[in-house]
Parts: structure tokens; sequence; C-alpha cells
């Protein structure tokens, strides 16, 4: 089970959407970084229940961001925002106006 | 039954959880500005089954907005990027910096 970025901004995204017991242990996977077997022993269950869990959480979350595409709108507009703060350094507005327009066409 | 802005930004977000029919008749209705009679001739169904699917497909926009956030996450980053536009034209480019900061948090 690969532990990615994908995962936790979906996790942050989609959090939400799943129960309280996979939301749990989705974020003690991948906002703490603990590993299956840590979280079994800290929720006394089996590894293997873990990994069930974090598997249905993972295709729920995925399910519903190719639905909303909430997570790529926002790794477009991290992306457009970052370069507008390097373009205030450099004081080039022009190029601000049209990352800024970019930005908006992504909402 | 109120045809808002609110729900348009809704229906954008998460029309796509809705089934076919329930996208179809909200689509209509809030996008198209079409009235509930013109929708229950254009369909052929009965003005109260138009209704009644606009309701609940409300319903279920606004739990997950509850849920979710993603329309006024929308909302706030346009109004950051529109005053970012605005101090654009007046070469502003430390307010630009601290628009652009309260933008990256919103995400």
């Amino acid at each position: 089970m690969a532990k990615n970025l994908e995962l936790v901004l979906l996790l942050d995204c989609y959090g939400e959407l799943l129960t309280e017991r996979q939301r749990d242990l989705a974020e003690l996977y991948y906002n703490e970084d603990l590993s299956l077997s840590e979280i079994a022993q800290m929720r006394d269950i089996t590894r293997q229940a873990v990994r069930d869990s974090l598997r249905h959480s993972e295709q729920t979350m995925l399910a519903t961001e190719e639905k909303l595409g909430m997570a790529a709108r926002i790794r477009g507009l991290r992306e457009c925002l970052e370069d507008i703060r390097q373009a205030c350094v450099q004081g080039d507005t022009g190029r601000i106006e049209v990352l800024a327009d970019q930005a908006l066409e992504l909402l």
C-alpha cells in the first residue's frame, strides 16, 4: 500500500465522507505516518483489519475524486498561487494578472 | 423553492454526486432558469415530481457541503483572486502577497 502525497490530499478533501473509524485509521496512517503494525497494536485490531479499512477508504476517496475533482483543482490553484508569490518578488504585475485569471478559471 | 446563487454553486461542486435524472432537472432549474411548470412539460412529468426531485437534490448537496465545505472555500478563493486583480491595477505587490497567503490558507 503506497503512502503518497496524493492520498494525504484526498484525505484532507474527503475525510469527512469516511466513517469515523475509517477516518481514524487513515489519519494515523497518512497524517501521523504510522505503520500498519503500529496502528494495529495501538487500536488492538489485526494488521489485516487496518489494511482492509485503508483500502476501502482509498477506494471511496478515489471514486469521489473522479466525480468531483476537488484535489486536482486544489493542486492547480496551489501552483498558480505559488507562482503569484514568485511574480510578486519580481514585481511583475502583468504576469500576476494572467495567473489570477488562470486560477479563477479553475474555480 | 428559492433559486439562488448558493445553489448554482453547490450544483457546480456536487452535481456529479446526484443521479443522472436529478442532475438533469436541477440543471434545467438552476442553470437554465426554467420554471417548475416548464420543466414538467419538457420532461413529461408532474410539477410535483420536479419539485420533489429538486428538494432531494438540494438536501444531498447541502449535506455534502456541510461535510466538505468546497463551496465555501471556492467563494473565499474567488474573493481573494478578485482582490489580487484589483491590487494588480494599483501595482500593490505587498497587498498581493498578503492576499496570496490568505488564499493558500484556504487550500
